[in-house]
């Protein structure tokens, strides 16, 4: 589907050389276009287009992309909403070592509606709300054509802003104390960069199990007010990083055991404190680094406390053929939204104000709840 | 065994200060005390001891320690040779988080002669060759008496060198080899810190079993010479650290498949290179730090290569009840040792010679060989 996602894009980019792009008219409802008896085609689609890695508010437009056929296998979604995740921006930048080639429509995971399907597709009908599962570039246009094994249907009584971003944070906290440490109720875990949406799901899916969390956030306005968040959604303790300048933060710990498994994603010394947590044999997986500063750890950290120092990165676990495993977990944490069990703060931004979403994404306009684009 | 040892020197060194010390006469040959018809003793032992924590060359001290009783399950060891590793340097400057409370006698590993055996102990006669094994505390005097179930008896055709040093460092290299990734016949790993003892075993173990071996050293005079010594042991590649100021180290593997697995005992910039090499999914387990710094590590080498770091402590495996399998162990790198197959360079040092052979182990006088102390 990435070759179907580049031809199309490559088409759209070529056409706009002629300047010969359908306009936008706002309120005008796409129809779907047949073009003979045996084609369907996909209504012409609006869509955030980078044609070179670099800032994302500088290497990304609205385009039209014009009509392209639904195939026999395929299913045109109407996509409903889409965020900008962190590692949207990363892609488009370029820092990723996997990236679809330029040019590329943005976004890699967002919820829709199917609006046709090819004569070959049984499993949706128009109407049903689909994700893409695993997650797939080019979430940010208004419609979406990919083959049907790309779709997952979902339970439509799932708010719409988390069925848009179910996968790739609350996904990336499921696997992070799934995989890596065999965790019990009554365990612990540490982690930095709390706050975070997969912060607050590592939160909220530990205390499901029994585990409890000790969450490490940074000092700055607003801190008092995010620990008490935090604590609201079932953080043990929450701790500022200048609260942890004692000899041995583990005499902080109270009541709670020493945790085997910790989180960065900030690096530097945030990542430092993790590991002063962690209890000998623990483990730190690192999924970000938010502060663009290494992880520094001791000879004896490994020799005398064997610790052990991990990566998670959601892209390369689906690329394993998670396909049904990843459906599955999808599925429980969408019932778990639906339950209110698993929550975050979002902003629904209208497509069209997609610069400013942006905008607030880089953190231009200091903290902000995650941006979700609505179409 | 380790509350014995401690009782024996708490004695003596009690003993010592009412000056009433034996005193040591060279040519003098020991004899077996009895005591009475049921109790069988020891010889007086002299011994290596240190009271407090620091500097070996500050600290330690040539004692004369009174007999004590073989009892029934005891065997009596006339000690033959036994190496001073950075491992006991360490120990005896209170950096290891376990270690013997002091006034402790120093020394780790090392082979001997069974001098006497108790009433009880059938497994052991005197002439046998023995090694403490998993090793334990207080190898550095000329009679050792513990339980027959810490002594293993030993080929007496194995070089008495190779008995003397066989664990510490071959035995940690053997297992790095064997517990963290799965090796096949044409795998590679890479090392720095390659010309220590553990490095050139790593180098002619991994060739025995068909893997290829990196090896990274320092720069500094004699380095082409010690390029030509792990040649020689069988080194694929071997580079010094300012050949590897290039973008990408890698160019310089040649046919070599990129390792899985890296080996560090150095810290800085030497693990940084190890990282370097490793392929996508690689790990790099840590047994040492000779440079003082630690370790750095991106964020995008645990998220994208997906690296794994991990720690290895002798110690702390023996400590997991690998009694037989240690011992497995032991038996088949001796026999290799004895068929020339596993080399290293040591030099041996008549006890009388302690402090010089301490200063050539501390670093005092250059690179010199390992050097082990004969009774």
């Amino acid at each position: 589907m990435a070759a179907l996602m580049e031809s199309v894009v490559g088409r759209a980019l070529k056409f706009s050389s002629t300047a010969n792009f359908r306009s936008i008219r706002r309120g005008e409802t796409p129809t779907l276009c047949i073009k003979s008896f045996s084609t369907i085609m996909s209504p012409p689609s609006k869509a955030i287009v980078y044609e070179e890695h670099g800032s994302p508010d500088s290497v990304t437009r609205l385009v039209n992309l014009p009509p392209v056929e639904v195939k026999e296998n395929d299913v045109c979604v109407k996509m409903i909403a889409a965020p900008i995740n962190p590692s949207d921006i990363n892609r488009i930048e370029g820092v990723y070592p996997v990236r679809p080639p330029v040019p590329a429509v943005g976004g890699y995971e967002g919820v829709g509606e199917v609006y046709a399907v090819g004569s070959n597709v049984n499993g949706f009908s128009p109407g049903d709300w689909v994700i893409p599962s695993p997650p797939s570039s080019g979430t940010w246009q208004t419609y979406v054509v990919k083959e049907e094994s790309v779709w997952h249907k979902i339970d439509k009584e799932c708010p719409m802003e988390y069925a848009a971003t179910i996968t790739v944070n609350p996904l990336t906290a499921l696997r992070m104390l799934e995989d890596f440490v065999n965790l019990n109720s009554g365990d612990s875990v540490v982690q930095n960069g709390a706050t975070s949406i997969v912060g607050q799901c590592v939160i909220q899916l530990a205390r499901l199990r029994g585990i409890s969390t000790i969450n490490l956030i940074r000092d700055r306005a607003g801190s008092d007010e995010a620990r008490e968040q935090l604590k609201a959604l079932g953080a043990d303790e929450v701790f500022s990083e200048s609260q942890l300048n004692v000899k041995n933060v583990k005499s902080l710990l109270g009541n709670l055991p020493e945790p085997a498994l910790g989180f960065n994603c900030v690096g530097g010394n945030a990542a430092s404190l993790v590991l002063k947590y962690l209890r000998e044999g623990g483990t730190m997986v690192t999924y970000g680094g938010m502060s663009k500063k290494p992880i520094t750890v001791s000879t004896t950290s490994f020799i005398f406390k064997d610790l052990a120092l991990r990566g998670f990165w959601l892209q390369s676990w689906l690329s394993m053929g998670k396909v049904k495993e990843c459906r599955e977990m999808i599925d429980y944490l969408l019932g778990l939204a639906r339950d209110g069990k698993l929550k975050y703060e979002t902003e629904l931004v209208p497509f069209e104000e997609f610069p400013v979403a942006l905008d607030k994404a880089l953190g231009k306009l200091g903290r902000q709840p995650k941006q979700v684009i609505t179409f």
